[in-house]
């Protein structure tokens, strides 16, 4: 499969190349690049594995490559300005570009970067994990974390072009595609039942990493996203849908200490957290957590929260979240599998009864 | 006078009310909060003069104050996380307001964490000096300096309207208030000769104040900044003109250590070096560029770069300025008085000229 698909945005629409082997081509990149000013932010990780396969295209620019530590503790105010300084130095002007080579971590945070950087710079991405491939490296959600709370400070910003090689995914341990698998799950819960049906029909062949079936996934994830954020790129109605299980999976990521669990592992016990308020709600019946619960088990992902996070942090760390309306928590629920709710302002009593389940 | 402008900018356009004693007029600030929470951001000099005035007309709200300590050596990404501190530990949701009071430094920082927060909140700028009236609270350029660069970090995030109190310029001492017009003379130099003439010949009543001659300076700036700013909201053309003198002053800026001189001197001296070299270039005239240096002069102002720089400190910051490309110096320059180039790629030996000078 080799195809392109647009994110419809007036003049900030861009394409979305997915395809085995998008990795070497070059023209793919080089379209998109219009300075002789080009840097690659990656991470140690990703850096031995696929930076010299990216920078082979770029040997005709003015090159830098920035290599960040990783893992999400660094997704941090203090990483961007280790990006802002290097740019200075290097006299790097308004025309240059970023590219993002990496996961999450990498494409939100280098996103930000080139957001602020001189008040905005055009920037690619190159997402190398399953979770940025399917949902971080689409629709222009970019930022850092913050001490007391996920993804608190950032942008909206587009980039040029999002290049996904659905073969970068042989490197990818078992865990870190696990946590992509989990927002995976989520468009099916949200929007699409019949993906949902699909992928509990093929949970077997996505973990034998079957390329044709990660291809598939990856493909009508991105038509998911592509179409909320068409209709809601600053997430002021549907697109907030999106953030299925991410209220309780933000507080597990804060409250643990960023990087303990990972974003979609948190998601998935989220998610299951929503799935039960939902039923308490009188939404979804008691087969329906059950099959929500069990999707995530056999792809070998959490489903309970961690017992060291008390109900009063929880509750205390939900308190901060970009749904929230003067400090009141909403939060995004069921109505049925494959039909999530706007924000739900929720009493404090029936979140309790979740969070001390 | 009592008058409303608007900054015509789609569905960002948003109003600029300027009048004696606006604020003390609680509806003007009230009916552009939709929030219960509101935050105002001030600096050690202004709260003492006018907090009280501004907060007496939120005590409906849950309200918020962040004083932080005055001058630009404060405008980094360091104060920010103060305010994004604060928020966060306030819980301040998505829908808060923030207000800012005080002069360019304030608005520039807190309309940048306002732009970053959770992605993004509404602010409302309540300027207090005369530069900030004439320039720096209109716009939507908001940033922080980097220790390499002036404003080098940022984002074009507009205000929901400017609230302009001419009186605030009481307790406003001399230099700031010449610096402030030199922001005035710019619009002159690049677009009107016409108000460049009446500030020649209105000198006298500017420096003692004159009411009325403020306000009409504040009335006739905001004009011309909302019209160059409604045709390039995010500087891809023509907004750049709003930079005379400005490539020169930034490096000043930097070089000498930020808040050594008020942004405002360092764009006089800017300003003077931006006429010297369209002289050497041909477009002005020995007696324009006499003209130019002998305004700002009997404004108060320098009209001549700091001798500690040298002129290869100069050229090497200069390197790091919005408007280059691709690493390339580049300025805005006078084809006239009252008329601006577009930017302008200068042979770094005419530079050298003028730097030496």
């Amino acid at each position: 499969m080799d195809n392109v698909m647009q994110v419809e945005l007036g003049d900030r629409t861009y394409p979305i190349y997915m395809g085995a082997g998008n990795l070497d081509k070059s023209n793919l990149l080089t379209k998109h690049i219009k300075s002789k000013q080009v840097v690659v932010v990656t991470n140690e990780t990703i850096a031995p594995l696929y930076l010299d396969r990216v920078t082979k295209h770029l040997q005709d620019y003015q090159l830098e490559v920035i290599i960040l530590p990783d893992g999400e503790q660094y997704k941090t105010l203090s990483t961007l300005d280790i990006i802002f300084n290097e740019l200075l130095l290097k006299k790097f002007s308004r025309n240059a570009t970023l590219i993002a080579l990496g996961g999450g971590v990498i494409g939100d945070l280098s996103g930000f970067a080139a957001a602020c950087y001189q008040r905005g710079i055009p920037f690619i991405q190159i997402p190398t994990t399953l979770l940025s491939q399917v949902d971080s490296s689409v629709g222009g959600k970019t930022g850092v974390n913050h001490a007391l709370g996920k993804n608190m400070l950032g942008a909206f910003y587009q980039p040029q072009c999002v290049i996904i090689d659905v073969d970068v995914l042989d490197t990818l341990d078992d865990r870190q595609l696990a946590a992509g698998i989990a927002e995976v799950i989520k468009y099916g819960l949200i929007r699409d039942i019949s993906f949902f049906e699909w992928i509990e029909a093929n949970v077997t062949k996505l973990l034998a990493r079957d390329k044709a079936a990660l291809t598939y996934i990856i493909d009508r994830s991105c038509h998911n996203k592509a179409e909320v954020v068409a209709c809601d790129e600053r997430e002021s109605g549907i697109r907030a849908i999106l953030n299925l299980g991410h209220t309780f999976g933000h507080a597990i990521e804060t409250g643990m200490g960023y990087g303990q669990y990972l974003h979609g592992e948190a998601v998935a016990i989220g998610t299951c957290q929503a799935a039960e308020l939902s039923r308490q709600l009188g939404w979804l019946t008691e087969a329906d957590v059950l099959r929500v619960k069990n999707i995530f088990q056999r792809i070998g992902l959490p489903i309970k929260a961690p017992e060291s996070l008390s109900a009063e942090t929880f509750l205390e760390l939900m308190a901060v979240d970009k749904k929230n309306v003067d400090g009141d928590i909403r939060l995004i629920l069921l109505k049925n599998l494959g039909e999530a709710t706007l924000p739900v302002a929720v009493e404090k009593s029936e979140l309790l009864k979740v969070l001390n389940n």
